[in-house]
C-alpha cells in the first residue's frame, strides 16, 4: 500500500470541492482504500508514505471528446464553420492516416501532448482507418493512460478516400475489438459513427449492431452547429429528433454513450439523453472557435442528463481541460447574461464534469473515495501562490493561470505515469 | 545601425499580414530605418546583423487597460458582475496600497508578469495612493518598458479608505505629472478617472481640467454592464449617454482618450467616440469572467472607432495578450452567430489591434514600417512547427498555443529588454 500526502481538492459531489489540508490518500492495487486527514486513520504497516508537501493533489483530467489524427491542424484553420471545415481541412487531413508511419508520428505527439497536460483518460476518435487506429490503441498503452478509442465509421458525404462500404467498417472493427477484448484493459475500443450526416442508414444499423453485439460504449456527435441539423433533417427525416436519428439504430444508450457538443438540443432530445444515460460532452473551446454556439449546460444537469467536457481538438484549440473548464465557466456566464440560462455553472461543477462525471463513463475514478482508482496529479504552484490563497484559491489560480510546467507527477490506475517517447529514436 | 534577420510578420494594415520571409529590419536610435528582404537594401557600413535564424520575429504587444494593483487577484473572486465584484474583491485589494511596502511586492511581479509576456507598452490603472502609483512608474522606467501609469482618481461611490477630495486628487497628479514631464518619456502619466459611477461631477470636471492643461491623455471605463449603465443614467441624468457624461467634462477626445469595454455603447456614443477619435479598449476576457457581455467590435470598426484590446486583470484572467486575441476573435465569433454582428473578426485584425492600433495610440509603433519604434519579440516556435506550416500558421499556432517559454528576445524602443527584478534581493 501506498499513502499519498498533500492537500486533497477533490469533488465528491457537484455542489462543492472537498478539501482536505495535509491529507492522506491510501492507494493499493491501483484503488484508493481511503482518505483522511489523519495518517493513524490507516493500517500503516508495510505502507509506503510518499510526502507531496505543500502541494495540491487533485483527481486526473478526463477528454471526453478529442480527435488525436486533428492534432497536426490545433490552432490553425478555424475559420470557417462546422460543415465547410470539415471539408476544408478535417477530411484532408485525415485522408494522411491511410499512412501508418505518418499516423504514428502525429499520434505519439497527442499521446505526449495529452500526458503534458494531465490528461489520464481520453475518449478519442480516430480516422476510418483500422491499422492507424491499432498503432493509437498501442501508443496510449505503452503510455499507461485510459483510453476508448474509436476507428471512425462513415460511408456518406466524405471524400472517395475516407469512404467505406458497412462491410469493410464491421470487419475493421471486429479486428480492433478482438485485439482489445480485455473488459478491464486501460485501452478500449469503442463504436465510433461518425455522425448521422457522414454515415448511411446501413452503417448506422451497424454499428448499433456491433455495439451491442460487444457491449461496447458509442461516441458521435450531436446538434453541435445549425446546418448540420438542417441536413440531418433532411437526410432522416422520419427521426423526430437529431437524437432520435440514433437512438432508432441503437445508438443513443442502450449501450453507454457520448455525445458531444449538444449545443442546440430540443427538449425531446433532452429527455431522450435523460432517459438513455447518453452523456453530453460539452466542447465549449470548439463551439466558440468553429462559431457553434452555446450548449445551455445549466439546462442539461438540471435536467439530469450526464455531463462531461472535451477539448475536441481541432476546433478546439486547447489540449488542456482546465482551460476547457475555464471557457465552460465563461461561456456559461456569457449564456446567462444573453440566453438566460440561469444559473452560471460554478467552479466545483466544471471540475465534477471534468473528474468524477466524466471518469463514472470509465468506472469509478475521478474523485478520491474507496474503491476509486488512483488517478490523479500532484501541482506544484509555487510561483503562482506568492500571496495568501486559501487551497481553494490556489486551486483556481492553476485551473486560470497554470500550465504544464505545475504538473510534477501523473498518476493513472494508481501507477506514475512517465513522459511517453515522442518517436523511437528518443 | 543594427539590422535584424528573421521571419517578419506584422500587420500595416487591418486587413492582412505582411511576412517576410528571411527579411531584414534595420534600427537606428531605436527606430526602423527600413524592412527588406534583401540585406544589400541598406548601407551596412558599421551596421551590425543579428541573424534570428528560423525565428518569428512580431511587434511587441501592447496591453491598452489594465490594473496593476489587481494583480494578486488574477484568476480568482470572478463569481459576481461588475458592481458587486467592485464591492466584495477589488476595492479592498485596492485599499493595501496605502501600504507602499506592499504595493512595492506586488507591482515588481505585475511588471515582471508583462514583460513574461511579452507586452512591452500598457496603459495602467493604479490605485489612488500617489506614492505607490509612483513607485510602479519607476519599476516599468527601471524595465526599460513603455506605459501610461494613472493614478486613479475617485471621490463617491467607494470605501472610505479609497475616497478622496478633488484637491487631494488634483495635488497627488500635479506632483507625479511635474516628476514625470519628459513627453518623449517611454514612463508617462495618464489622467484617470476611475468611472462615472466613482467621481463626482466635480471630480470629472478638475480631471478634463488636468488633462487639457498639460496635454495628457485620459483612459477610462464606458459602458461595460448593464447595471452599470443604468446607475450612470441616475448619476447624470441630464447626459445623452454614458460618453456624454464623459465628454461634457473634457474627457471624451479633448486630449487622446481610451475607453474600455464600450460593450453596450448606442449609436450616438459610437458617433461621439468616432468623432473624438475615442480608441474603444477591447477586453473580452473580462466580459466574460464577470459576465458583461460581448463588445460589437465589427460595429465599431466599421464605423471608424480605433480600436485596440486589454487585458484587464483582474477582470480578466490572463496577462498575454495573444489569449486575448484569441478571445476577441472567439467572442466576435460567437456574436456573429448569436447577435448577427457580422462578419466575424480577422486574425490580422485582432493583431492589428494589439500592435499597430494599439501603438498609436503611444505614437508611432507596433509595426515595422519606417520611422516607427523598434517594439519586437522573438518567437521561437520551433517545438510548435513539427511539420510543414506555413509561416502564418506559425504566427497563428504561437498566438493559440504558445506562452512565454516562446519568447525568447524582448525589444522596447529598439533597446533589448532583460528579464525585470522580483524583488530587491533577487
Amino acid at each position: 500500500m501506498k499513502i499519498y500526502k498533500g492537500h486533497l481538492l477533490f469533488t465528491p459531489t457537484r455542489n462543492e470541492f472537498r478539501v482536505i489540508e495535509n491529507g492522506y490518500v491510501a492507494v493499493s492495487d491501483g484503488r484508493i482504500v481511503g482518505v483522511s486527514s489523519q495518517l493513524n486513520h490507516f493500517d500503516c504497516t508495510n505502507a509506503e508514505l510518499i510526502d507531496l508537501g505543500d502541494r495540491l493533489v487533485i483527481p486526473a483530467m478526463c477528454d471526453m471528446h478529442v480527435h488525436a489524427p486533428q492534432y497536426r491542424n490545433q490552432g490553425v484553420c478555424m475559420d470557417y464553420e462546422l460543415l465547410t471545415w470539415l471539408n476544408t481541412y478535417t477530411f484532408p487531413e485525415e485522408e494522411k492516416f491511410a499512412d501508418t508511419t505518418y499516423a504514428e508520428r502525429i499520434y505519439r505527439r497527442f499521446v505526449h501532448a495529452l500526458w503534458r497536460m494531465g490528461t489520464m483518460r481520453a475518449a478519442v476518435f480516430a480516422t476510418i482507418h483500422g491499422d492507424s487506429t491499432r498503432i493509437l490503441m498501442r501508443l496510449f498503452q505503452e503510455a499507461g493512460m485510459g483510453a476508448l478509442v474509436g476507428k471512425v465509421d462513415m460511408d456518406r458525404n466524405c471524400p472517395d478516400a475516407l469512404c467505406e462500404t458497412v462491410d469493410e467498417a464491421i470487419i475493421a472493427n471486429e479486428a480492433l475489438i478482438a485485439e482489445y477484448s480485455d473488459p478491464n484493459a486501460l485501452v478500449r475500443p469503442i463504436i465510433t459513427p461518425r455522425f448521422v450526416p457522414s454515415c448511411t442508414p446501413a452503417m448506422l444499423h451497424a454499428c448499433g449492431q456491433l455495439a451491442q453485439r460487444h457491449n461496447l460504449p458509442v461516441q458521435s456527435h450531436l446538434s453541435e452547429n445549425r446546418d448540420e441539423i438542417a441536413l440531418v433533417r433532411k437526410l432522416e427525416p422520419t427521426s423526430t429528433c437529431y437524437g432520435d436519428a440514433y437512438n432508432r439504430y441503437g445508438l443513443f444508450g442502450q449501450t453507454p454513450t457520448l455525445m458531444a457538443h449538444c449545443v442546440y438540443s430540443t427538449d425531446e432530445e433532452i429527455e431522450l439523453m435523460r432517459q438513455g444515460g447518453v452523456m453530453a460532452v460539452h466542447c465549449p473551446t470548439s463551439n466558440l472557435n468553429i462559431a457553434s454556439g452555446m450548449s445551455p449546460v445549466r439546462t442539461l444537469l438540471d435536467r439530469g442528463v450526464r455531463v462531461s467536457l472535451g477539448s475536441d481538438i481541432s476546433g478546439g484549440h486547447d489540449l488542456s481541460m482546465f482551460r476547457v473548464m475555464v471557457y465552460a465557466l465563461q461561456v456559461s456566464k456569457l449564456a446567462s447574461v444573453t440566453l438566460g440560462v440561469k444559473p452560471q455553472l460554478t467552479l466545483p461543477e466544471v471540475f465534477w464534469c471534468a473528474t468524477k462525471s466524466a471518469g463514472s463513463f470509465f468506472g469509478r475514478l475521478g474523485s478520491f473515495e474507496p474503491g476509486y482508482e488512483f488517478d490523479a496529479l500532484v501541482i506544484d504552484d509555487s510561483d503562482l501562490n506568492f500571496d495568501h490563497y486559501t487551497l481553494l484559491q490556489r486551486l483556481e489560480r492553476f485551473i486560470y493561470l497554470g500550465d504544464d510546467r505545475h504538473i510534477v507527477h501523473r498518476y493513472c490506475r494508481g501507477m506514475e505515469v512517465p513522459e511517453p517517447k515522442l518517436s523511437h529514436d528518443e
